[in-house]
């Protein structure tokens, strides 16, 4: 049930074959000149894979305005869909994070089994207590999880579990615990009651997590809440997780820091501590502006993989972090944007796999400075588009996914079945 | 037509006006021994205004998700009559600054008098087009009036004039424009050639100005646009506003800077240049967060003021700021807020006023950096409240404005004819 | 052996005494219509200090310069002295926290005995291994603590050793490590195992404090080392405090985060975590601007004071901070800022001391955001100056102490015996 | 007068020839797929210059510490002299920029001498009104160009006329004006007043400027004062600079930016208004720091570039910026940094010549945000070293400035001559 055809996909790579072999071939000679076999690190490329959010497939927003594109997805099915697309052509993102209620269906069995048909498993679930759903008891318009009230903690409660009880359903092996609690007043709520209602309310969710799941305790300095919030930032986090149990983990979403932070300077730290969830990658350049992953910073996305290259190079304990792009594409076709992001991030990846660890080592052992930072920009400035262009040939994909998803006119199909969409302003400024 | 009962309002002053009395008398005792006369300091306050955006009178939002309260307003009348209750109560809000097309109605006549029968008038137009509205032959997704689409482009400029003939109406004097136009990708805006179309667009509005009327332009670093805007800071907008010509100034909203900027030098700078169109009023902690004004960083709002009661006292050419109010009430009645925050701009400028410019001066020229600072911190630090209360009760308005609302049982009343409206996410994460 | 006469303070005082009685009085019948008791109010602040480092009495400099002032203290007798004459016309100041190696001497007896005769104690220890010292035998170009070379290390920690040792003849019950420790580029050092090393350095200090001391970590995010610290955020600095055991804490200095970070909310984690060690007080607008505390954002300030005021009202266990100002004084007479900051922290300790924590708590509770806000703010803009001023003058001390100070022709005074200092570049641009 | 032999270039050269000259062949086989030829690359970048600050070739420090290296440069000479290797074997740097008084000497054209016998010209001359010198009539602890006090203010612009005239007799044609004038509390300086100041004293200046001279007005938003500076954005440079006249512009240092501050826009705006001075090149992620051009974020050295690539390829009018290194080396040998840093300017600078403007602007002008993005990342995920080792060795520089100049023991040598220098602390925390 493949969406693109197949023939497609080869008569495209046809065309681009030739200078990929000879790009490959060559960067292959550079690289065996470093002593780096260039089919090791094709290999490790082909076994990374990086999580689509479902909602990630549609066009995102912001207060001020959302412009749909044609072809928007209608529900969970149609978002599979496009998933399968992306995997077909990038191959570098064999599962899917749903987020509940968005994706809710009636047939969770057949879901499962659609993913499949497009090679296709599930990540981390995603729970949402940051809005209200229309057949909801109690409102988060004052909080959830740490809300002051007992009855509304426990309706958050509940809808985790469900979360769980889906995921159960489908494979899933981990559930992400994202909260827009907090204040816009100083005043509004007290600091330490409101971590201690967060800490009751998530010991019940970690308690209903099968032997085999993890939970992930996602951060978040502002927004919605301004003032402040609940799980403002890693300390937080880890403050919560290590309160929990080995099963609860941090996860780190680019965009959610304060401005200037030394984001890889917080995964070390919770490498070391064997409390790395893993990652919402995105970009930004403000603040959590969810634009496409390593569009404006492409060396703080290398340095992130620095440290995860590193961290298994040194073989840490428990070590095994997700990966998920967690991106709002507002001014692009979210499939595009999500293929080109997760090539971005196996780049990044497969650039922190040829940094010369011993030189490195060396270099740091020996306080020079200098040679260090020659060391990883050597890693960085090695152009990896031809192990790309292999890992993705091999495994049947596009040489170049957006030209193949350009050329096959998916989009202008599928906005045949799927209704146009009005966008406009949620009067929300 | 006072939507609140005269009555009730003089049985709320009775109850307080035994110590607000005692309050005014005893600072006035105090600030006589500065050589401040107390009802000086009143008459200014009395004779200063904010006007009320009428878009602040509905509950505000997030991406993530809006929660509407009880008795959200239907349409302008319903929004007329809330600033109504505003002015009443707090005497320190007689304008509103109305947003087309939000504000559209059919009888702009009626609309008019309706303000006139609260003791209302209008302030600064404002323009949007930075969402669709669905009767849009183009769509803003990618810029309106620096969209690379002359057709575009004519369409946000005809509206823009469409706003000053409906100013016209209503009896304002001035345009705001606001953009979000920007990009999201390095490379997605030429940003000169962006630029040049802002200042070709804004040159049409500009022409189509009334003699007696203003245009401010506006700009903001982020937001909606993520990795660039096109008037992202006061330097680009001075640059269009000089372009344009001595009707074109600059508004400065305090939420639109890059962390950590001096706002109180922007203010200066565009006093100095004769470009200060005026304010946006609110408050912030990590970006565009639209808090109530003060109720973050007080002080900051007070250096604001100082700078305005500076260029006031020396009578600086041309000086004649606008002010607003320009804030999302996301967790309070928005009637709350925004005579609290009107409140929160009084007490600011009251406390500006109370400085001792004299001995302010003599520091500066002494280079007496402790002594110049607690010249600020005197004025700061007085509790103007008395004032406040006084100014309010000398015009027929509420002490306790917050109290008196509360006791009225305005919101329970307009709640049984305003329908409740239904939340949630816009899924637009 | 009172720098300043007694004499000269009293007739100050005369001068001032009826309207600071006035003023008492007035606010004592305002205090009370909250039912708030002054006298209990001024007990409270009476019993309230905070310390002085002993290298605030010198001017400050920046990279680029340093403008000496007159009067200079020559050696830690000096600094002494002038932090006599801040604690006797202030009161507020019974303690100085020295700096070692700068504040070493020949007689630590003496100096015990020389503080005694001021009124003065010692607080906190402060080790420095952030510059080379001219007899030393390995550099900490490249770190202290957490330095690649064994013997590096070794050196660090025996200094740290040093300073318990002298604190213990002194009466100190602390030691606060901060290490300029970090690295400029990518790669120049390994994020695990300098952390590693840092742990390792400080538990051999750890093991060697007395019974009854504590040791303080602080964090900073940046400076001198401009691309990482090792001890970045207070994330890193629970995360070492909670290795090395119950003695260790974390050390808050308000100017070493990242912009717009909520510092209140790291104070209530701390002190939820029971490992808040106490604060170096400043203000800043940038960065570790070390500015007068208050001067810049007054309100965040007070906000950390409503913090700690909240949990010693709820009794919090083993919440137990310590206070210290840690200022650069560079444009100002130190004695003076440091005077005028010593006010500015009990200042903010009595507003928060003033807001109704019961009806804080019944905002809380109802989610009545407006109501919290002016709970806290009702705190905050009550002048407290009257109860200050009582303090001081109870105490012997002045009433105006700047004005006392001035007054006194103290700097002029010892200006006499101290040589005037050559300022200029380090030609450390 | 070579400092290095050129038989050991030539040397060195030799075993890395055969590489270079098969990954240049090979990347021009890349490019000319591209449509682009190799050669007319390289001769563009073959003919870009970036000045050396000769402040640059000593170790930088913080306010806490300075740490020296060996074979400190003593003076001038030493320092052009150091110069002199880094464009011997960068072949990039083929002009220095002096600082006055830092750099004064007894014989200007025995300086001039030395210098072109390095193959060295004199860029930018640099004032420094930030610091006092042992013979200085007035200090400026207050500031310089706008201190309250004439005389002052004339001795500040006395110097700069000075700085002007030692320029002349060395060839230079522009001064750069950096003034550390500022404010550290609220209150401290009249903004507008010291504006005017800064007006009036650049004027003087001004006028004395030779008719073939330019003149940079350079911003900076803090440091060495902390709560505002004069000149603190390019708003208020381009203020200034629009007021005195053609001949002065505003330069921009990449480091003297709010946090998040879209760098190049500000190029875009001042390029556009005929007012971009020029650079000064370094990076950072936290304030000034200082730190090597490109070594935190390469991707935003490549858009500033891109900027200017932009500029010159639409031929704007005008368009004629000075390039210059402005970095503090603290942890390296400062003619590394310089070296690398060199080559990491042209790098970028390379890389934005690459870019496919015909294809980014069809791009822009077809709102296709995704493939604008990619057009400019595929000229930045391009590696050019190539290209700059062609350059080098065709200059008669070295395929690997850094091994050459290691190799030569350069360092070494000059230590012998150059006593060691003493480090440690100012005292000035």
């Amino acid at each position: 049930m493949a969406p693109i055809s197949k023939d497609q996909i080869l008569a495209h790579n046809a065309t681009l074959q030739r200078h990929a072999d000879t790009d490959y071939e060559y960067l292959g000679e550079q690289l065996a000149r470093r002593n780096i076999d260039i089919d090791t690190i094709k290999t490790q490329v082909a076994s990374f894979g990086v999580a689509i959010p479902s909602w990630g497939v549609g066009t995102g927003g912001t207060r001020f305005a959302r412009f749909p594109g044609m072809g928007e997805p209608r529900h969970v099915f149609d978002k599979l869909q496009d998933c399968g697309v992306i995997q077909q052509l990038a191959r570098a993102t064999p599962t899917v994070s749903l987020h509940i209620p968005w994706d809710k269906c009636s047939d969770w069995s057949e879901l499962r089994q659609t993913a499949a048909s497009y090679g296709l498993g599930f990540d981390a679930m995603n729970s949402n207590t940051f809005s209200d759903q229309k057949d909801q008891s109690h409102s988060y318009k004052f909080g959830s999880l740490t809300h002051a009230d007992a009855a509304t903690r426990a309706q958050a409660v509940a809808h985790n579990i469900e979360c769980i009880e889906i995921g159960q359903k489908l494979g899933s092996k981990a559930l992400t615990v994202w909260v827009g609690d907090g204040s816009n007043f100083p005043g509004q709520q007290h600091f330490r009651r409101a971590f201690d209602r967060y800490l009751e309310s998530t010991r019940q969710i970690y308690a209903a997590l099968p032997g085999d799941w993890r939970m992930f305790l996602e951060h978040k300095i502002c927004e919605p809440a301004f003032y402040s919030t609940v799980i403002q930032d890693w300390g937080s986090s880890f403050m919560a997780a290590s309160a929990l149990g080995t099963k609860a983990q941090c996860l780190v979403d680019l965009g959610h820091h304060a401005p200037n932070v030394n984001i890889e300077m917080i995964v070390a730290r919770l490498i070391a501590a064997g409390k790395l969830a893993g990652f919402h990658f995105n970009d930004s350049k403000y603040g959590d502006d969810d634009l496409d992953a390593g569009s404006v910073a492409p060396y703080r996305l290398f340095l992130v993989f620095n440290e995860l290259v590193s961290a298994a190079h040194e073989g840490v304990t428990g070590f095994d972090p997700a990966y998920m792009l967690d991106q709002s594409h507002n001014v692009t076709d979210p499939i595009e944007s999500l293929m080109s992001s997760a090539a971005q991030v196996q780049q990044s990846y497969a650039q922190a796999l040829i940094v010369d660890r011993a030189e490195l080592d060396a270099a740091q052992t020996a306080n020079d400075a200098l040679m260090a930072s020659r060391a990883l920009k050597r890693g960085f400035e090695t152009n990896v588009t031809p192990i790309l262009q292999r890992v993705r040939a091999e495994a049947g994909g596009a040489i170049d996914p957006i030209g193949a998803y350009r050329a096959s006119g998916y989009r202008q199909q599928v906005a045949k079945d799927r209704p146009a969409v009005v966008g406009g302003s949620g009067g929300i400024v």
